[in-house]
């Protein structure tokens, strides 16, 4: 996988993620892996972390993962994706670093929904 | 700037945003311009609703935006951006597309703070 892009690296962690297979996942992840949320001040390190995380978040079914949004320059990638367990529906916003072949960084968004402002509405294009 | 790349768009759209100068900003977006907060639903079509969101947004002080991180391919773009009129600081992820030599399509995602789990707190690294 060394030569991988980082397109195609970011590809295979959501396909791989998408296998409910937590051990496979953390095989493509760094040593030194560090997961961060920003938005808590969360911070997940090591393989072993990543995969409890996984697997004790709690949940109504397997996790489907569907990547809408990819990009990718020669060192880094992001994503926007949305996860699903059947019941509840988010998204997230990831974005890669890579290292030594794997995936060394990760810093994850987890946008809830809002309310629209009423200050704005007239400037909002109606619904169709 | 027909010949302008994707990274070099984004980053003149935000150098421009900083000077708060909103219809200087509407001249880097095409006439079909789009914006759309996937977390609210709305949408707001067109250079005019473009610089009025932004001239009658509730504002403390004079607008400062901080790029955090941008990647950019051939013909895409994202940035994460810290927003901050001196009162309040937010955090706006931003999904570029372009067109003609213009910003043509900008998907904004506008995370904010949540509580750490408890369930998974045994998983988090210790603040330093």
């Amino acid at each position: 996988m060394n030569d991988w892009t980082p397109r195609q690296r970011s590809e295979h962690f959501w396909q791989t993620m998408n296998t409910n297979d937590w051990p496979a996942v953390g095989a493509l992840l760094h040593d030194d892996y560090l997961l961060v949320y920003p938005q808590s001040g969360e911070r997940f390190r090591g393989r072993e972390n990543f995969i409890a995380l996984n697997a004790q978040y709690p949940a109504a079914g397997a996790w489907r993962f569907t990547v809408h949004h990819l990009i990718a320059d020669e060192t880094e990638a992001v994503t926007e994706v949305g996860v699903t367990d059947g019941a509840r529906t988010d998204r997230v916003i990831s974005f890669f670093e890579f290292r030594d072949g794997r995936i060394w960084r990760m810093t994850e968004f987890w946008p809830d929904p809002f309310e629209a402002a009423a200050w704005r509405a007239h400037l909002v294009e109606p619904n169709n």
